[in-house]
């Protein structure tokens, strides 16, 4: 009688977001068997990339199996049964938060807000994702929980520090990922694993629940393998919440406008080379823009000479470094507690700085949002790489520019998305960045997706590890 | 053939903006005449009140001759004619702006942003009103200008850090005024002074121009001699201001919505004494509600046994200690550069805190956000006392807790609205404060208004000075 083929486990894993939700939906996939199919890439593949820290295969199991019976009796959320995984820094109930550190004794009650809208949606949530300590660092080489490999290549860095989230989502051991984004640490991991990424406007998914790395700049961002599975997640988890100070009514329409790529007016870099972007990386995006002639409408040079990169990183740095000694005040306080030698010494020198030296990295950010604000009055969006570099080494020094192209949007709150552009001469993946004014997120979806395409970029998903 | 008399030197100084708007537009007052009065007022008070620092008769008297002009011309700003007074902490185009220290030597190319709406409306500017050095202070006994004697009572305070501002419009010597509200300084001299003041929704009137105080609290605020002027005030200087970090686009709406005093739920305190309410005006306050049976609904009391004061002002303090090191660093860098022992001590204080301190007093702000948040989820308003004492004379020591009851609005960004509610047996003034949820600005006047109106507590204006 059912002459649809049921889709088979690599499809299940390469498969977008919105993909399998339409296979689920007309029953081509069951959510149990989709949740078997996941954990089993993880049972595999894990061992290998250690992008999960934290996996029960009961809860796993206990949330397919109600996912299931949903659907049989046909109350069914907007995301049943997609396999989702969870940064290491948001709270799920009665599962410990360790934020890459060895911190937590208890374990929360709650769900952090976006978690507890994820479950809400009917998602099976299948672990807590591998990060950086405390969230201080973009390379996902942890001191403690080791590091996560890039899938498209064994020993190199998938990013940071939502990398174990960037991987899981490449290697198809989950259907997409939340993680955090302050000053790039969702786009970054995205380029490196040639995934899609948004960072939402400032404020727009709430951040109760997840460990706070610098409030002014915390954002709850979204991993996947699809643009549009971003859009689909954004309006699941995107809205109002009293019990976060930073939330704010709602900013972003629920419908984008008419978008006329004719009026577009897309900003650049003239110069890519001055803010340091590798000469590879450039050739992939300029060879990326030839290929957007007609989406990207008009385009404009913008000027970023203002722009002091060492500045503002030191600027976001100090935020973060001030928050993490609030944050862990307590394990901070314990001389034999755990840390790195790194993290000491970043808390250190943000425990020799003065309140007035917090109040000048604050009015950085203050002057970032002016220089944004001014930009989006000139053009619609800013077009530029995601990273100045692809993924290297983990025996490799960390270069200081990671996310120097990520700081414009963080550190103005400025929605971004990140969308593969292509392949390094190493093969190695990376980014195209769209920026666009506060709140405008859902016309830089719609836009990201037009781009990628007419790109056709993407890896081949499921990237399996490869030495 | 004109039958209407001319109003009265003295009526133009007791009526409220609104009620000399009328009579410009009917034509029973000039500008230049009504400019002339004022201007008269202040050359005979000032000497004795010391509420302005900066008055210039010949630019007084070249906006009042452009008013005219308009006038005859047909073409006619908003507040047009009306004279307005400028707290000395926001810049006035050719004016030395300093903020109550011995600070700039170059003086402003521009407007600050409120400062150039008023212009733009066709105000007639009277001059810079004296404040507490550095906006650090509630009593306007600055080291170098003098202190600001109230009207009400020579050698009394006008209260801070608008004390001259509230004096002059006390006094007839402004029909209104524009000061800065950080922690309670439109509020606290709005009480001591019997006027009537209205502290914004935090970012609603952009603070560009304004020295900053601290940002996260800094309100531009409204003093008038009636709660009418406060609605035609916000109304002239609200909006977004893309050169205000700040700024937000508006979320106050144009029109209140329609009010239901049968439906409104309003919050008290049940224990004033708990808080620190001195007796007197506690007796006050309760005469005052005692006369509000129909207009303020229902009555509900409000917890808020779990708000330290001191720990709350702490947190205020450090933030805009912290952001005067920054603000004025190049004069306190300067050892010769002159600074009042007090003054010197508050900065020393924070200059010892560290950036995680700042954090910590940061998180205090957001818990108090969150606090007030769920207030209002169960109370439409909450009204209280605006100080728990009237004014004290300024030889006596400054109460610490002056500003406690203007704390729940300040730190959560909340508007507040401040009206004369009564004397205390010692013939002073004292004030009622209503604070409503972010963006019910509007609301919040219209029911000051019908308050206000039933009260009929307002102190017979001008106050001519009383020894």
């Amino acid at each position: 009688m059912n002459t649809m083929l049921p889709v088979t486990a690599t499809d299940m894993r390469r498969a977008s977001l919105l993909q399998i939700m339409h296979w689920l939906a007309i029953g081509r996939a069951q959510p149990q068997a989709l949740s078997d199919v996941y954990q089993d890439a993880i049972e595999r593949l894990n061992p290998v990339l250690n992008a999960y820290t934290d996996v029960s295969v009961s809860l796993i199991q206990e949330q397919a199996l109600a996912a299931d019976r949903r659907r049989r009796d046909g109350v069914m959320g907007r995301l049943d049964g997609l396999p989702i995984a969870i940064k290491d820094n948001f709270d799920v109930a009665g599962v410990p938060t360790r934020a890459g550190m060895r911190r937590r004794t208890v374990v929360p009650a709650h769900d952090a807000h976006a978690v507890a809208r994820l479950r809400a949606s009917g998602a099976v949530l299948l672990g807590k994702t591998n990060m950086d300590e405390g969230a201080l660092g973009l390379t996902t080489h942890n001191p403690f929980y080791g590091a996560t490999h890039n899938p498209h290549r064994l020993g190199y860095t998938a990013g940071g520090s939502s990398g174990g989230a960037a991987a899981a989502v490449a290697a198809g051991m989950a259907v997409a990922a939340i993680g955090s984004d302050t000053l790039g640490s969702i786009r970054v991991p995205a380029s490196y694993c040639g995934i899609y990424a948004l960072k939402p406007t400032h404020g727009e998914i709430s951040a109760r629940g997840l460990v706070p790395a610098a409030r002014r700049l915390d954002a709850v961002g979204l991993l996947a393998r699809g643009v549009d599975d971003l859009t689909v997640l954004l309006q699941t988890l995107a809205g109002y919440d009293a019990d976060d100070a930073r939330s704010r009514r709602r900013r972003v329409a629920f419908q984008p406008p008419d978008w006329e790529p004719g009026n577009l007016r897309t900003g650049f870099l003239p110069d890519l080379a001055a803010v340091g972007v590798e000469r590879d990386v450039a050739d992939v995006f300029n060879n990326a823009l030839s290929q957007l002639t007609g989406e990207l409408g008009e385009r404009r040079p913008v000027d970023f000479s203002d722009w002091d990169f060492a500045r503002t990183r030191r600027a976001g740095l100090l935020l973060m470094e001030a928050e993490m000694l609030n944050t862990f005040a307590d394990e901070l306080a314990d001389e034999a507690y755990p840390v790195s030698p790194g993290f000491r010494q970043m808390v250190d020198f943000a425990a020799k700085k003065s309140a007035a030296d917090y109040v000048a990295a604050d009015l950085v950010l203050d002057a970032a949002t002016l220089k944004m604000r001014r930009l989006f009055a000139q053009v619609d969006v800013l077009v530029l790489p995601t990273t100045p570099q692809g993924a290297f080494p983990l025996d490799q020094p960390a270069p200081a520019s990671q996310a120097d192209l990520c700081s414009f949007a963080s550190l103005a709150g400025c929605p971004a998305v990140s969308i593969p552009m292509g392949t390094l001469p190493n093969g190695m993946p990376v980014g195209m960045q769209l920026v666009g004014a506060r709140g405008s997120d859902l016309r830089l979806l719609e836009l990201a997706a037009v781009c990628a395409s007419s790109l056709d970029a993407e890896p081949a998903y499921p990237v399996e590890p490869k030495a």
